[in-house]
C-alpha cells in the first residue's frame, strides 16, 4: 500500500537525507518536490547524488495541487513559512511531518519571543505531538500532523528525560553542552560556513540565545513534572554530520552512574534506535544511522550523560521517516536499518 | 648572546613545534636532540618538514654530555622519566623547561594518586614555578627549572583565574568543558587516533579521570585563595590542533558578563599573548600562534567563559619558548609573534 | 531462502562495510565472523557501530567448521593467506567471494613478481571470474569463487574498458592518476595513517610500484584485445572514503569527448550502478553508495576520463555483495540501493 | 630602513597570509589596507586572527593617496581591475607586486582569450618580470613591478623547468596533474565551497579550461627553448592549504629518475626555498612555509616529477614577500623562515 508523498523545500541537506531514505522505502512514492528558489531544475540537478534514484522536476509550492495529489507531505520550510503551508495541507487531508520549529513549543508567547514572529497557526500549539516516538509513540500514530524534533533537543531529551522522569537527577542546575557538525547550519551561504572558515576550527555560538534552548527545556520539564532549570550551549566542530551532547546533572541522593545507566537501559529496552552502550559514545558510531547512543559517567558530584546522534538522521530525516512510518501504519523501522 | 640548547625527546608533535619556533629564534642554537626510540636517524628523517632548518642526528639521552655541552634543555619526556632526567640536568647547571607534569602539582600525594607512580624528585615539588608567565613571570625569570603547563590547564586557568582572584565568580560549582584537536594525544599509535577512527567523529574521554583535572583545580584554587569545586571533561574533535574550553561559572551577586570581560581586559592589558575579544572566539584565530583568545557570555544564571588556544603552541611549545625567553633574559616574545 | 554466511577476517574497514550491507540484506544470515587477532571479543566490541545489528563472537578461523555451517563465505584475509583458506572452503562446497588479490591476475609469474610470494593455488589462476558484473556477469553467476576487484582497478577499468573495447582510444600511452581516501590503507597502525599525519596533507605513494598496476593493465588489455601500455600513480588525500581517478588517453582519429560519453552511456545503459553524468563527478556523490560516476572531457589532444567510487563500497564491500547476489540468485541490487 | 606599504584588496585569504608574514617583517610597515566591499570595518574585523598585530581601518582604494603615502604596494585585486590600479601606482613611483594574472603572460592575445577581457595595460606585457626568484632573480631585483606567479604554475614550473632547460625530458607530451586545497578558490561564496560541499570530496574542475594552463605552458616553453605540448588538470581536495602536482614527462634517452633528481639538486643547490628530497613529498611538510619540495620517480617509460607547496605561501603571499625583499634590497628570506 504505497503512500504518495510531497517533499516541500527539497533543496536542503535535510531534504537530501530524507530523499535518500525514502528512495529505500518500499512503500514511499515521492511524486512532488518543491523549491522556492530554483528555476527549471530537477531534483538531481540540485542533488547529483540522487541521479538514478529520482527523476522529478522541482516545482513551485502549490498547496492545492499537493492537496490533490499526495497523501503525505514532509515540510522542510523555515519556521512561520512552514506553519502557513502546513495549515493548508492538513485542511486538504494531507498528513504532515513538519521539520520546522513551528509546532514544537506549546506556549505561543515562548514561540514568539524566541522566533521573533507572530505564529501563523496559534490555536494548534499544544495539540500537535512531538515526533520523538520513544516518548510520544501513541500520539504520533494517531496524528495527522507531527512536529519533528530539533537536532540538539533530540540528543538532549533522549539523554535526560528518563532520568528526570525517574527522579534520579535534579531538575535544577542542568547544563547541556553540545557540539554539532557543520551540516546543522543547513545549506547556508554565510561565509562562516565556507570550508576554509569552518575547517580546523571550533567555536561556541548562540550562547544563551539558541532557539533550541526552550525546546529542550519544555520537554525536559515535561519529563520532570516540573519546570527545569537548564542551560544550553552549542558549539560548531569541523565535521559534516553528528551531534555530541554532554549533559551535566546533579544526581539524587545515592544515585550512581550505574543506576542511571540501568534506568536508561530500562526505558529504552524495547527501542530499536536508542542504544545504551558500554563502549565509548562517539558520533562516528551513529553517523548515517538513525541510532542515538547514550552513556553515563561520574565526575565529582555530578553525573555526566553523553549522547551521540547523526543530526541529519535521528536529528531530522530519520526521525521524520520514523514518524511517517508510525502515522501510515508501516513498521516503524522501515528504511531505517 | 646565543644559548646552546638540548631538546630531549625530540620526536613528538610538541617537539616538532618547539623546533620550528627555535629555528626562528635568533639566539637559540639547538645542538643536541635526543630520542630513545630511533636508530641512526636524523631529526629531519623523523620530521621531514625540518629539512634545511636543522642538520642534527638523534642521539641517545646522556645527561653528562648534555650537562657539558648545553646551557638549556627542553625535556619532552613522559612523566616520571622526565623528573629523573631533569634532576641530573639541573645539578649539572643546565636550565630546564619541563613539558611533563612532574613539577606542576605541589602535593606529592595528589601527583602519585593521579599519575600512579612514585615521584622521582619529591622534595622539589612546590618550589618549581608554573610556566604561565601571565601569573608567575617573576618566579620564572629567576628559576633554573620551570614546569611547563598542560594544554587544557592553560586554556582553563587563563579564563578562570582572574575572575576567581577578583571574586567575580564563585569558587564552587565550576564546570570546565574542553575540546581538543587530535595532536593533543601525541604521536600515538593507538588505533583510536588513526585518521579513519578520529575523522568525522567527536567523543568525550577520560570523564572524571583526566590528569589535567587536579592541575586546573590547584591553580584555580590558588587564584581563588580557597579550594575550588571544579569538574573537567575533555572531548576529542576532528582537527589537528587547537583547544576550545567552555567554562560554566556562577557569578557573584550583580556581576555581569561585561563586568567579567572588563576584569579579564584589566588583568591582561599588558599581556602580549592573551586577547580578550569581541569577535567570536574560535580556534582558527589562534592556530599556529601563541595567543589565547577569551570572551564571556551570560547564559541563564551562569557566566560562560570561553577560551581558545593552539594546544601545541600556547598550550605547549610556545609557552615553553616564552619561559625560555624569560629564563635567559631575552625579550619575552622573541620568535613568538 | 536464506544464505548462511561466514565473514573471514571481520575486523577491518572493508569487513565493517560488508557487515553493514549484509545487515540490510533480507536473505543474508551472518553466522560466523572470524579474526586472527582478537581474544574474547565480539563483533560489536571491534565495531561498536554494529551494536544491535549483530550479536556474534569473533572466532578463530576454522575451515572445517565453516565448511559445515555456512553456504557462503567472504574472505577478507590478506593475499596468500586468503588463497590458502579459499581452497579449503571451495573444496567443502562453500561459495566464496575473495577480497584479496589472489585470484585477480591470470599469470602466476605476474602475481609472484608483484606480490613477492609463491601463489598457494596456482592451478586455479585464470579460471576464476573477476567480480566486475558490468563485464563478467554471466561468469560470476555460475561461479563458486569470484575474485573481488581492487578498488583502484574498479575505478579505472569501468572508465577505460568500454573505450578500449570500442577502439575509441589508443591502447598506448594511458596514464591513470588516482586519489584515495585514507580508509584504502585499511585498519593500519602505520604512523603514516594517524590522524595528524594524514589530515591536511596530500602525497603520491607507490609510484611505479603499486600492486594494482598489473591488475588495471590486465583487464584493460583484455578489453582492448591487445596489451596496453599504461602507467598508474595513486595518491592519498585527506578524507575517509572515496577514490577519484583521472585517466589520460589518446582518442582515435576524430573521436570527441561526446563520442566517448555516448559510448560509455551505451555500455552502461542497463547497469544500475554506473552513472555517466553531466554534472561534476565528485566522490561526495557516490560516498556510501555502490555507484560509479563517469564523465569525459577534452584537454588538448587527449581525452580525460574521470571516475568516482566509494572505495569501501563499489571498490570493495558493495561489489562483493553484488557478486554474492548474482552467485546466490538474488536480485543483483538487493541491499545495495 | 622601513618600507611603507599598502595592501590593496586586503580581505581575501591571500591578503591574510601576506599580512601575517609582513607582521613578522622587521622593515615592513603596512600603513594602508583597502577593500572595495566593507563599510566601516577594520582589518581585524575581517581577519580576527590579526587582532593585536594590526590596528588599521579598511579604506576605499584611492590611487593618489596611496601614491603619496607608500613606497610599495601589494595588489590583491582581481585580474583587469589590478592592471588598471597598478598602472596608476607605478606612475606615482610606487613599487608593486601584482598577485593577479595581469602581467604574467607575454602575449596579449593569449591573455585576452583566456581571461575574456581587454587588457588594460597592453604595452607593458612582456617586460614585467615573473616573480619566481629561482629563475628571474636579477630581473626582479631591478623591477618596479613584478608579476607574482599563480599557485599551480609555481608548483609545476619549479618541477619542470630545470629538466626542460637541461634537455633531460621531452618538451612534448607533458601532463601536469594537480590537487589543491580549498583556499585556492579564495574567499568565495559559491555554495560549492561550503564546508559540507567540499569536505570528504574530491573532484576535477576546469579540465581543459583552467587559466593557469597557458601560464605553465609559457614558462615551461621558455625553459625548454621551444613551445612545449602540455596538458593541465586541477583537482580540488578536502584540505585548507597545499598544492600537490604530479607531472608525467618523457625522459630523454638514457635519463633516469636519479639523473633528474641530480639536475634538480644542482639547479636548486643555492636556493633556500626549494628542497629536493628523498623522503616522501607531501603537502604537510610545506604547509605554512615558503618551501617547495620536489622529487622524481620512474614509472614505466615516464618520469614522474612531484612537487608540493603551500598554495597561500610559496604559491602566493610568501613568493610575494620574497619578491618584495629582492625589490627593496632586504635579505631575500626575511620573515620567510
Amino acid at each position: 500500500m504505497t503512500t504518495r508523498i510531497a517533499v516541500i523545500g527539497a533543496t536542503g541537506y535535510t531534504a537530501l537525507e530524507l530523499l535518500k531514505i525514502l528512495a529505500r522505502h518500499p512503500d514511499a512514492d515521492v511524486v512532488i518536490a518543491t523549491s522556492r528558489q530554483e528555476g527549471e531544475l530537477s531534483l538531481q540537478d540540485v542533488h547529483p547524488s540522487l541521479t538514478n534514484s529520482f527523476d522529478l522536476p522541482l516545482t513551485q509550492l502549490d498547496v492545492e495541487t499537493i492537496g490533490a495529489e499526495v497523501d503525505f507531505a514532509f515540510s522542510c520550510l523555515p519556521h512561520a513559512a512552514s506553519a502557513n503551508t502546513v495549515r493548508g495541507l492538513t485542511s486538504a487531508g494531507v498528513k504532515v511531518v513538519d521539520f520546522s520549529a513551528d509546532y514544537r513549543l506549546n506556549d505561543v508567547a515562548v514561540y514568539e519571543k524566541w522566533y521573533g514572529v507572530e505564529h501563523p497557526d496559534r490555536e494548534r500549539l499544544g495539540s500537535v505531538p512531538y515526533g520523538l516516538p520513544e516518548f510520544y509513540r501513541d500520539d504520533i500514530r494517531n496524528a495527522n500532523l507531527v512536529a519533528n524534533p530539533g537536532c540538539y533537543p533530540t540528543s538532549a531529551i533522549l539523554a535526560l528525560a528518563p532520568l528526570l522522569q525517574g527522579k534520579l537527577v535534579s531538575p535544577q542546575d542542568i547544563i547541556v553542552n553540545s557540539m554539532s557538525g557543520v551540516s546543522g547550519a543547513g545549506r547556508n551561504t554565510d561565509p562562516a560556513f565556507q570550508y576554509c572558515m569552518s575547517n580546523e576550527s571550533v567555536k561556541a555560538y548562540g550562547v544563551g540565545t539558541h532557539r533550541h534552548a526552550p525546546e529542550i527545556l519544555q520537554y525536559c520539564s515535561s519529563a520532570a513534572g516540573e519546570t527545569c532549570e537548564l542551560l544550553f550551549t552549542p558549539h560548531l566542530v569541523p565535521m559534516h554530520r553528528g551531534i555530541f551532547t554532554t549533559c551535566y546533572v546533579r544526581p539524587s541522593e545515592g544515585v550512581s552512574a550505574n543506576d542511571a545507566m540501568s534506568a536508561l537501559r530500562e526505558t529504552y529496552c524495547d527501542e530499536q534506535f536508542v542504544r545504551v552502550v558500554d563502549h565509548p559514545v562517539e558520533t562516528k558510531n551513529v553517523a548515517n544511522t538513525n541510532y542515538c547512543d547514550l552513556a553515563v559517567f561520574e565526575n565529582g558530584d555530578r553525573l555526566v550523560v553523553v549522547s551521540a546522534i547523526d543530526n541529519l538522521i535521528k536529528g531530522a530525516a530519520g526521525a521524520a521517516v520514523q514518524n511517517f512510518n508510525l502515522m501510515c501504519g508501516y513498521d516503524e523501522s522501515t528504511a531505517l536499518l
